[in-house]
């Protein structure tokens, strides 16, 4: 069986499970704080960070979120997520590489550093000017997915793919810690009312991170 | 033809380059400052980075580094750089990451904002504690390097792939600022020789980036 490291908030554990889920891989959940860097995952995945994805009994331990979908793909034939021509193909790791570097230094990691680390670690109140600084990037982000999902059925091209899971993934996260207004982005809201209903997305949107709670309609599939 | 949007100092963009050498595909370069912001170039790519590859003519534009490398491995047979079994992949998978966003974070970023941006478009003098700091953070990875290859003949597994392509890409990049101490880095010294032998990276030795030289032993294959 496989297991996961991964903290409820993790985006990047967050786009595994998705994709775990759409291709129906059983998986335990471990549950890991990468912020204690503790020494045994630390010799387990030198970068310190979350997700890791092992399976202990087969000696494999795969790390790097990018990494780890691209085996599932490799190896689940079910519901492939990087699918078409390879110029589809290219399109579709592009947007993930989008929400995995450029969506997530513009808003989750600045949210999940002012209202997760700052309340769980340092104990300190979250800068309301940085907090502002990532809901305006956000915005700014809804109008480009608004945009994308104007002029096709999904994100990345005409099926489902790695690209919807990975945005889900981390716009989920956002919105959790509050940092995404969706008054104005229609396209993008009835994406993500899609994307809540999907099994594979369910049981994520009723796990809570400690002391953190997040706004009403965050669970809601249907919301204003 | 395709046209590669890069600088010389573009990391990410050697990386290309070099699986393009491998794989023997021709291209022509343009040169792009992402530091500019040029409009036409945010058209193009909305993230503003390079490198872009792109075919006029045939409509096909490619960009984040990692998609492009996926493409060519997909449709280009010589030269397989993602190869072995799926857990092998993962592995060079696992390291191209490693190299795009540990090594990059912690060496090459700080070293180009240091010694080229602040020259080139500040016009201010580098932070000493910073260079410090990224040289200290660059032996440390050496020391991962070392570890690494006295297990494995190269650094992703037993043949050459893109793993070694990403790691030689960005050290070269920090090499060229004066980033490395080799000393007591044998295993690195020699592998490092090993790529600097090769065809497909002796004509980015050559390239020089304006106002900035590169320390004497930066394109000698032989070097202490």
């Amino acid at each position: 069986m496989w297991q996961i490291y991964q903290f409820p908030l993790c985006p990047f554990s967050r786009k595994v499970r998705l994709l775990l889920g759409e291709k129906s891989v059983g998986y335990d959940l471990v549950r890991e704080s990468p912020w204690l860097r503790r020494d045994e995952f630390l010799d387990m995945n030198p970068a310190g960070q979350t997700p890791v994805v092992a399976d202990e009994e087969a000696g494999i331990v795969l790390m790097n979120s990018m990494a780890i979908c691209e085996y599932f793909e490799e190896t689940v034939e079910k519901a492939p997520m990087i699918s078409g021509t390879a110029a589809n193909r290219a399109e579709i790791r592009r947007l993930v590489a989008w929400f995995n570097e450029t969506f997530h230094a513009d808003v989750v990691a600045p949210m999940m550093h002012e209202r997760m680390k700052k309340r769980l670690v340092d104990r300190v109140a979250p800068d309301a000017k940085v907090l502002r600084e990532a809901m305006k990037a956000a915005n700014g982000h809804l109008d480009y997915i608004d945009y994308l999902l104007a002029h096709r059925r999904w994100m990345g091209g005409a099926v489902l793919s790695l690209a919807d899971l990975a945005a889900a993934a981390h716009i989920s996260v956002a919105d959790y810690l509050g940092g995404i207004d969706w008054r104005g982005h229609e396209e993008s809201r009835q994406w993500y009312a899609g994307m809540k209903s999907r099994p594979s997305f369910r049981p994520m949107l009723s796990e809570r991170m400690e002391v953190i709670t997040p706004p009403d309609h965050y669970d809601k599939v249907d919301w204003q």
